[in-house]
C-alpha cells in the first residue's frame, strides 16, 4: 500500500486551507491519492465550517492518514495557535506555519509519507518567529540537510511538458550577471539531468540553456557571459555525456515547436523561466523542487490574500501540484 | 487612390525576397494592398526564376507603382551588384541593401508611399560599406531625422491585442538597471500612447508597465529600481493624465487574462518583451517601430540564411507586416 503525500497547511491567512478542502472534498471523482496535512486540525475545521464544506476532519498520525483519508481529511496536528481571519495575517500563526513545514520534511525524510506538497506561505508573517530564509525552498533545503550544509535546491515550473529552470531566483536583475558562473550553471543542469532521469523517468534527458543576454549574446557583440560563462558550462555538461544545448536565444526557445525538442529548458534568471511558464499556463503550472532529497510540489502561486476565504481561488495549481507529487513518487 | 506601401528589400542573400516574391504572387487570394519593392529588379528576376514563381518583375517609379502591381512585381530599382548566392553573404550587394532602405524611407517621408515595410537585414554583411549603426531601427531613425537628432525610436512587437515594447533592446542584460532612467522609461511609455491614439486609433490607450526585477522588486526587498525608477515614472505619467499602471511583476502580466486589460505592455528588456510573444506568436508577430514620422513595420524574424533560396520559409510575419503598415496607414 501507497505511503500518503504529505501536505504542509501553509499560510491559514491565506488560500491554502481551502484549496486543501476542497480537493480533499473532491477526492474520489478526481481519484486523488491519499494525503495527510500537516497543521492545525480547529482551523480546518472551522475553514471547512466557514466556506459550508461538508469535510470531517480527523488528528492523526502519518501512518492513520491512509485509513483515515476514505472518510475524514487526516491532519498531524503541530499545535499553536491559529487565528481564523482569512486575508489578516497574524504574527501569532507563525511558529505553526514553520512547524507544519517542519513536520511535514520529518515525515517524508523518513519514509511515513512519500512526497511533500507544500502550500504557499507568506514569509513576512514569519519573521516575528525567527524565519530568516530567503524563501520557502531555500528552508526546505535546511530542514532536509538536517544540520549539514544544503545542497543547491533548484527551483523547476512546468506545465506538461515545458520544465523550466531559472539558474538565480530572487535576486535583481542586477546581480544575476555576476552570480552566474560557469560551475553554478553546470550544477544546476546536472541536479536538472539527475532529477529527470530519477524522479521522472527520463533515460536520456535533453536539456536546452538559455543565454544571459538578447540573441544569447550575439557571438560576443551583446555582452561576454554567454561565450564565457555559459558555452563553457554546456560544454562542462556535454563532455560529461550529458545531452545539453546552448547558450540559446531566450526569447525564441519557448515557442512550442522549438521547446518542446527539450525535456527542460535551463533559464538564467526569474523572469526568463517564469515569463514562459506563465504566459502559456497561468494557472495549473507547479513548481517542483529538484535536488532535494525528497520529492516536493507545490502549486504556483501565493497566499492570494485578497481571495482568501472566499472559496473563489481555483484550486488547479494545487491539484496538478499533488497529481505531480503523486507521479513522481510512483516512477521511483 | 491610395498610395502604395513601401517595402525594402533587405539581404538578398535571405529570405526576405522570395518572401515579397511569393506574397507578390498570392496578391489577389490575400488581397494585399498594392506595394513597391525599393531595390534590384535584376535581383528579383533571378530570385523568381530560381524558386519557379510566374512573377513579371517591373522597374518602374513609385508613382506608377499602384498601376504596374495589377501585372508585374513594381521595383524601384536602386541599382548597385547584387550577387544571386542565397545564403552566402556578400559585401558585393552592401551599398544596394543601404540604398534600399534610404531611398524607401525617402519616398515614405515624401508621401510618394504611404508606409514601409522593411524585410530583414544581417548587419554584418553591411560593415564594409560602413554601415556603423546598432540596428536597422536606429538606421531608419537617422534616416527619418535628415541631419537633425534622431527622436528615440521604440519598438514595438504585436500581434493581435497583445503589443509588448522593451525600453531597452539589444544591449547586455548587467547594462540594462543603469540604462534604465526614469524619463527614458516615461518617453518610452509617451510616444506609445501617442502611437496607440494616432496610429492604431485607440482614444485613452491603457498601458501596463512591468517591473525589473522579479516581481517587481517586492517592494524594495528584490532591488530598488522598481521603486526608484520605475514608479517615479509612472506616477509622472499619470499625473500627465496617461492611463499607465506599474510597475507589474512581469511574470504573470502576460497571462492573456491579463495583458488583455492593456493596449500595450512595456518591459524594461529585450526578453521580458520578447519572450512571451514569441511564446504564443512564434510566425506571425509584427516589429512597428513607434515615434518615427513614417510608419514601419516588419516580419519579427531574421534573414534565415538556412531557408534562404528554399522557398520553405513561412510568409506570415512578412504578410502580418504589410497588413499592419496597410492598416495603420488606414486610421490616419
Amino acid at each position: 500500500m501507497h505511503k500518503p503525500l504529505a501536505i504542509s497547511m501553509g499560510e491559514p491567512a491565506g488560500v491554502g486551507p481551502e484549496l486543501i478542502l476542497q480537493l480533499f472534498e473532491q477526492r474520489r471523482e478526481l481519484e486523488l491519492p491519499a494525503f495527510c496535512v500537516f497543521g492545525h486540525a480547529e482551523l480546518f475545521r472551522t475553514r471547512a465550517a466557514r466556506l459550508g464544506l461538508e469535510v470531517t476532519v480527523k488528528a492523526c498520525t502519518a501512518a492513520e492518514a491512509q485509513d483515515v483519508f476514505e472518510t475524514a481529511l487526516p491532519v498531524v496536528d503541530v499545535g499553536g495557535l491559529v487565528p481564523d481571519h482569512p486575508g489578516e495575517i497574524s504574527a501569532v500563526s507563525a511558529r505553526a506555519v514553520i512547524e507544519s513545514i517542519t513536520a511535514a520534511v520529518s515525515a517524508t525524510l523518513t519514509g511515513a509519507c512519500r512526497g511533500l506538497v507544500t502550500a504557499p506561505i507568506h514569509k513576512a508573517a514569519l519573521y516575528n518567529a525567527g524565519f530568516r530564509h530567503p524563501g520557502h525552498t531555500e528552508f526546505l533545503a535546511e530542514l532536509c540537510a538536517q544540520g549539514g550544509k544544503p545542497r543547491l535546491p533548484v527551483m523547476m515550473l512546468a506545465h506538461g511538458g515545458l520544465r523550466a529552470i531559472p539558474v538565480t531566483i530572487h535576486v535583481p536583475i542586477r546581480d544575476v550577471p555576476d552570480l552566474l558562473t560557469r560551475e553554478l550553471v553546470a550544477e544546476t543542469v546536472r541536479i536538472v539531468a539527475h532529477d529527470l532521469k530519477k524522479r521522472f523517468g527520463i533515460e536520456e534527458p535533453r536539456i536546452a540553456v538559455a543565454g544571459l543576454n538578447p540573441h544569447a549574446g550575439e557571438g560576443g557583440a551583446i555582452g561576454r557571459e554567454d561565450q564565457e560563462i555559459v558555452m563553457p558550462a554546456v560544454l562542462d555538461l556535454q563532455h560529461e555525456g550529458l545531452s545539453v544545448e546552448g547558450p540559446l536565444p531566450a526569447d525564441t526557445l519557448f515557442y512550442p515547436a522549438h521547446w518542446a525538442k527539450y525535456d527542460a529548458v535551463v533559464a538564467m534568471y526569474h523572469d526568463q523561466a517564469l515569463i514562459p511558464i506563465k504566459t502559456v499556463a497561468f494557472e495549473d503550472a507547479v513548481n517542483v523542487t529538484l535536488g532535494l532529497p525528497i520529492v516536493r510540489t507545490s502549486p504556483d502561486h501565493g497566499t492570494a490574500f485578497d481571495l482568501a476565504g472566499t472559496g473563489k481561488a481555483s484550486p488547479k495549481s494545487f491539484l496538478a501540484a499533488i497529481r505531480m507529487a503523486d507521479a513522481m513518487t510512483a516512477v521511483r
